[in-house]
């Protein structure tokens, strides 16, 4: 890590509008490109770098090599009051997705639960923001997504899932909903793919080479294998959120998934999933947030081990970075701000970055 | 581990009919007596002891204690043509939550879904049982449900949450559906309390004192808490898993659940939640089957890691244990059979053990 990493920090707003003008400039329409940029500023609001601003160069390569269907229909198939399939027709992934909670979101309204799976759609992104969405709006979520096979079934070593992550929002009066996100692998892969980019080692047990072994470098990681969170239970989580991502809504699965970073022939066909159920199907909403307030606080008040300061809510860390970077802007080192300007000056886009 | 650890071995049926007439000597009515007595055989069959035949003992002491109300109204409450709550009058946990899957998938198979939760319940012995009949039906599953706090929130040194686990049932035209059952803690307590029966230790890793050390001592790790699987992960999911199971169904919650082993005074307001939902909501069924069943065969034709001879799915060994125990017998400790036999002496139930 050099002096470089950290170079210069915006205000989240400065970001967003760049960033809208980038993937309106490269071709995207006014409401996607919106939908983008907020989406990937709110991930590097909550800390989540990985999947926040650094995703930008990727997704406009993606466009520029043509990889991407920038007017998809965005069909809605065999829809029920409870569940619909959204072909996402190539289409960016993290508009696909929005597409997709919403509709979960106002089958959950009518009918008390909604199911709705996304396929042929790309990278969304960070599951958080949708699952949030429906939070907000005082749902219970579930997201989960497949994603490029680079996580050994327990037992093998050879790549087989993505990361296939999980994530989770739960209505609350505190100040934000309890939002959880986790990839089923280890680590992201998108922390490897940062820690190369910023020429970073990477802590062993992440990551195997294609011979089985264990590497600290994030290139040897990227060509072989990351491991499954907890061995057999992460393999097996992996398991269901690729069956109900793809086997269930006939997105590509596991090695048959374009990659995301090297695949520019073959389209990346990923499959969504979210649920969003009323969390007032039981007991009333404000005994269920009453609920979830006291057991967060009775946790928080527990005593802590040793060393650890203070014991954190799931997802509650993010929150804080949010707040934290909403209030004194979000870093971005000085490689970043290089990636950002050289598409800025491909597309005309005047650059934020301070000469 | 003495000479004495596997005494004698028994044909299931044997076995359950013998666990069938204690239940019902007990008290619990022919049709949740044989539910139990199946129950617990289908989890040894598995292999999964600690969840099988070893839970006679505590589960008769329950009932001999009045813990449990024999004769439950299990009311059908807050009823939606997606939903149910089942109020499960302190009865029995098996036929608890064998009413509500069988109403998710009543549900499941009417609109698409089915979301069915228990409250007021007891400990429902192993949840792949559950998934399993869903999925015999050609219908994705998931089953959680919360257990007595032994489990340290990721960061704290008290007990907050159960083993918490989590099951999932997946349809498939393999022998067997693909069941997948685990705690979210990294090891169940049911292991931790078999290995202080049969006087073994435990791996380190597994349990903290109540000081906050790592221990071997099953006795040890009893007083204090085990530790989530996957560090934060698993603490993640199983801060869903409560309140899926307790949180939205009005359960009881963390420590304020009755211990199965140590409390006879209070009940233990189990919370239970089932989601059955139908395999071909957007692909049919036979080809959500078939992609299921190729993924598999891809999965175990991987090349596997050094000193891995066969790759398994999710689930696998516990039905090759079924295979191997349906043919060959379930192997009973010495110490398990006099608990039986003890058992049988006070409700005048005649011995399996061949003496």
């Amino acid at each position: 890590m050099g002096e470089q990493s950290v170079a210069q920090t915006f205000k989240a707003e400065v970001i967003t509008d760049y960033l809208h003008r980038l993937f309106e400039a490269a071709g995207a329409n006014e409401k996607e490109a919106k939908q983008i940029a907020d989406h990937l500023v709110m991930a590097s609001l909550r800390g989540v770098d990985s999947h926040g601003i650094s995703k930008t160069d990727i997704y406009l390569k993606r466009i520029k090599e043509n990889m991407i269907n920038l007017q998809p229909k965005h069909a809605i198939n065999r829809e029920t009051p409870v569940s619909a399939l959204i072909e996402a027709d190539n289409g960016m992934g993290i508009p696909s997705a929005e597409k997709a909670v919403d509709l979960a979101v106002e089958k959950a309204k009518k009918t008390g639960v909604g199911l709705v799976g996304v396929s042929n759609s790309n990278h969304c992104g960070m599951l958080a923001n949708y699952v949030t969405k429906a939070a907000d709006q005082d749902l219970i979520a579930l997201a989960v997504t497949n994603a490029p096979a680079v996580v050994a079934p327990w037992g093998a070593r050879q790549a087989f899932f993505g990361t296939n992550p999980i994530a989770y929002g739960l209505p609350s009066n505190r100040p934000h909903p309890i939002v959880f996100d986790m990839a089923t692998s280890k680590v992201a892969k998108g922390k490897i793919v940062l820690a190369e980019q910023e020429g970073r080692d990477i802590p062993l047990g992440w990551a195997i080479t294609p011979e089985g072994e264990q590497t600290d470098d994030p290139a040897r990681a990227i060509e072989g294998c990351i491991l499954p969170m907890g061995e057999a239970k992460g393999y097996g989580i992996s398991f269901l959120v690729e069956t109900l991502s793809s086997l269930l809504t006939g997105a590509a699965y596991g090695p048959n998934i374009g990659d995301l970073f090297s695949e520019f022939e073959q389209k990346q066909e990923l499959g969504h999933f979210f649920m969003v159920m009323r969390a007032d199907l039981f007991v009333g909403l404000e005994t269920f947030k009453h609920r979830i307030d006291t057991m967060a606080e009775e946790i928080k008040q527990l005593k802590p081990m040793k060393g650890v300061k203070e014991i954190y809510l799931p997802g509650e860390i993010e929150w804080l970075n949010y707040e934290d970077r909403k209030l004194n802007g979000i870093p971005l080192s000085m490689q970043m701000l290089e990636t950002l300007d050289a598409w800025g000056e491909l597309y005309g886009v005047e650059s934020i970055a301070v000469k």
